[in-house]
Order: structure tokens, then C-alpha cells, then sequence
């Protein structure tokens, strides 16, 4: 069984590259999932796996799992620790790693666009934040995920990891503004989220489909020009002495308002 | 003025203990705060600042916040940014970090007993999510926390940064058990928040003060025996196909549904 050890690789160096920068996965059209349960999910959403990377270890230890994503993976790859921790994200690697195609998502999108309810996400910066909205928009059910093009990259292992696989099941586009994705769609009610006590309370709002809620950039909120696109403005209600709450959590409260 | 350069230095050495031992905390009653905000907060909540370090940079940029911090500290200290890089927690310092003596909240906490609404902690483990859980407290005015002594140290850094603050402001306490906490505390009716779709869902319970809601760790959720000390079991219901949510946002969507 031959194990691969050299760091030095074209294989691991492309693929540490996936792993870095946003620009080589969207030139190459490829993107990294890693973890046994994020691997595992990409197989189970019949996700297009390139290339399959595990240690000897990770095989032994989750064997069926392995034989499973081995199975569909164009090319399975063992590496040493040592590679792994290379082409790896993580503090703590499990020893599975996938090089996957990305998603083609926009005809699944057309299809729900007159019924669905959806959030819409402008500048989102931070990673673990967009990774954390897609794991309860999915928890949720939302019916999909409209990002600007300068929200953080949804193909960002963080996003991937921290999305729990929502990535691979949600149904998600990139447009270059969410103002002209608002105008492109007016049958959709919008509602801007902000932090003004003199919005409408989230609590006193009807959500009804087709809706979508606006969600802006972690610092600065939205875009002025954004807000005056859309409905309605709405706002998360707080009693106490915070300022705001964690962009995240904001999004997930409003996520669950609109959908229970 | 006086630079202070060298990293040998015994303050500089005893601040990086702080920042990374839990013990050593514990033992001196000392943490840090850092960050311009966070430093800030601090003062306006009559914290005990021992030591506030500052770069010849920050110092200028913020001159205002600069003298109010170095007033109340019992020392300032300026450092070059290199040993500023070497006490910091962040990737990209802002300047400012202050040594606190550890807060004394008990008095604080034994007034409110009998009409708050609180959260219980047991066993959560991350700093990030621990912080973030404490700032969506204070922004929807929960009366205090418990959180049992296996948590993640509260005066850990992240925690500190990640609560915007809120660590300073909220009452605590740290007990050995919840059950303990719970079996000393019968006049509050506590709830164990559990992901179960028999356990009531949270839209469906009444939150009459005094009341706790207890919350598990991030895998694993709550000790059975807790579980089984609370008065009630609740849950949040969830529509879609994730497993749960993250753990944070999870704490969260429950203080929320407490409080508004």
C-alpha cells in the first residue's frame, strides 16, 4: 500500500493552495471539505469528490467510512501525519480530506424562488460566522441563501467545516450586489435587518413566502443603498446594555422568527 | 517616557502566564482584558486594573480612552510592539490590554435569586462560544449565570474579548455541580435543554422568574443526572435536517425565547 510522504508533491502543494486561496479554488472550479462527518456528508450529497487524502490511521479507524468515500472518490490518497498537517485546517486533523468539485446550485435556486423563504447575506467577513448561518438556516429549513460577491468565500474550509456539511445541501447563489438580486425579483416581500429601535420588531412581523431578510456586514451593517432596496426594515428587539449581538447569532434569531 | 523593550522581562513573563494558564489565574486572582473596547468597559465597570499595557501607537490613536484607562490603573506600562505581540492574544493587536483582579459577583448574584431569569453552564468547553453566550445574555438582560466549575475558564481571553465586555457586567457564579446548584436552589424552577422532539418545545413554556434553563456541552449535551434534577425538559424545535445547531446559537435562540 503505497503511502504518500513528500510534502513536496504536486498534489499536496495544489492542494494546500484549495486550502489558502480563494482565487485557486475558483480558478480551478475545486474546494476542500475536511473531517470524517464533512467528508462523509459530501458522499451522501452526491457531491463530485476529486481526490480522497487519509491517513493510515483515520482509515483504520473508521474503516467503513473510508471504504464509502473511497468508493465514489475519483482517487484515493494515503498520506503520512506529517502530509496531512499540511494540506490539513485543522488545530486537531481527524485524517480525512476531501478535493471536491463545486456546486452547481442555481437551477435548484430557480425553482423555489416564487415560494421559499431565504436570507440574504451582504459583505459577511468572518467564516466562522458564514458557517454558522448555514448550519442554522439548514437546521431551519430555509429554503435558500442569496450572498453577495464580497461576503467571504462560501468555499472557505472554515465555512465548509463550520457549516456542518450545510454547504453541500442548501441551495445557495452569488450575485454581484443583493440590490440588484432585489430588483431582478420583486415578488419577493424583503426585509432589512438593523440595528434602529425604530424598526419593526422582528416578534411583530409576518413573514410570508416569498420573503427574504437582509443581513449585513458584521461591523458596519448594510449598505444604506441596500436598505432603501428593500420592503420593510426590521430589528431584533434587546433589553439589555449590548450593543448588538455576535453577527451569527443575530442571523439564527431572525431565522428562527422567520420560519416558526 | 520609558519603553519597555525587552521580553525577559518579569511582568512581561508573568502576563504571558495569565494569558495562557487558567492556574495561573486562579492563583494570582489576576486575568486580562484586551483590546481598546474591552479595556475601556473595564474602567466603566469600576474593575481593579493592576497593570495597563499600551503601545507608543495606540497610546496616540487613542489618547482620550488612553488617559481615563491609565488613571485608574495602579500602573501603565508602554511596550514596544513586539513585546505588546508577545502578552497578546490576537492576531492583529490593537494596542491596549489591561491586568484585572477577578471579580467578585456572589453578593451581587444572592440578591437576585429570587426573581431573575437565569442560565446554567455545565461542562461547555469553548472560549468562543462561552463568550458569545455571555454577550447575547447581557443584550437580552438575563439576570446571571451558573456555570458549573468544568466550563471553560471565564476569565480565559477569548472569553473575556468574545463577551464584548459582558463578563464585567453580568453576575456569575462558578458551583461545583448544577445539580448542587439546583438541589440548593429549589425556589427556581430550572429547565434542562435537551435535543429530544418529546421534550416540550421551547415556544410552549411559560418562563415565570425565578426560573434557570441548563445547558450541556457542545458534544455531548447534559449530564443525565442533571437532566434529571430540573424541573422540566425543553427543546428547540428544528424543521430541517441538521442535527442541532451550534452550540452557541443554540444557548442563544433559547435566551431569547426566555426573555422577550
Amino acid at each position: 500500500m503505497f503511502v504518500l510522504k513528500s510534502k513536496d508533491n504536486a498534489v499536496v502543494k495544489s492542494t494546500v493552495k484549495l486550502k489558502k486561496s480563494a482565487r485557486a479554488r475558483r480558478e480551478s472550479g475545486l474546494f476542500i471539505a475536511e473531517g470524517v462527518r464533512v467528508c462523509y456528508d459530501a458522499v451522501l450529497s452526491n457531491a463530485n469528490v476529486v481526490k480522497f487524502f487519509s491517513t493510515e490511521n483515520a482509515m483504520e479507524k473508521h474503516r467503513e467510512i473510508f471504504d464509502k468515500i473511497s468508493e465514489v472518490a475519483d482517487k484515493t490518497i494515503l498520506v503520512t501525519p506529517a502530509v496531512f498537517a499540511q494540506i490539513s485546517d485543522t488545530q486537531s486533523p481527524q485524517g480525512f480530506l476531501c478535493v471536491i468539485k463545486t456546486l452547481d446550485k442555481i437551477s435548484q435556486f430557480d425553482t423555489i424562488k416564487n415560494s421559499g423563504k431565504f436570507l440574504a447575506l451582504e459583505n459577511v467577513q468572518d467564516p466562522n460566522n458564514l458557517g454558522t448561518v448555514l448550519r442554522s438556516a439548514e437546521a431551519f429549513a430555509i429554503s435558500g441563501i442569496i450572498m453577495s460577491k464580497d461576503c467571504c468565500d462560501i468555499y472557505n474550509p472554515k465555512v465548509v467545516r463550520g457549516s456542518m456539511g450545510a454547504v453541500f445541501r442548501l441551495p445557495f447563489l452569488i450575485c454581484d450586489t443583493i440590490k440588484d438580486f432585489l430588483y431582478a425579483n420583486p415578488q419577493i416581500t424583503s426585509f432589512a435587518a438593523v440595528v434602529d429601535s425604530n424598526a419593526e420588531k422582528i416578534t411583530d412581523v409576518q413573514f410570508v413566502a416569498p420573503c427574504v431578510v437582509v443581513i449585513g456586514n458584521e461591523g458596519n451593517g448594510l449598505l444604506q443603498t441596500t436598505v432603501d432596496s428593500c420592503s420593510q426594515k426590521i430589528t431584533i428587539p434587546m433589553t439589555g446594555k449590548a450593543e448588538s449581538l455576535n453577527a451569527s447569532v443575530a442571523a439564527s434569531i431572525i431565522i428562527w422568527e422567520m420560519i416558526k
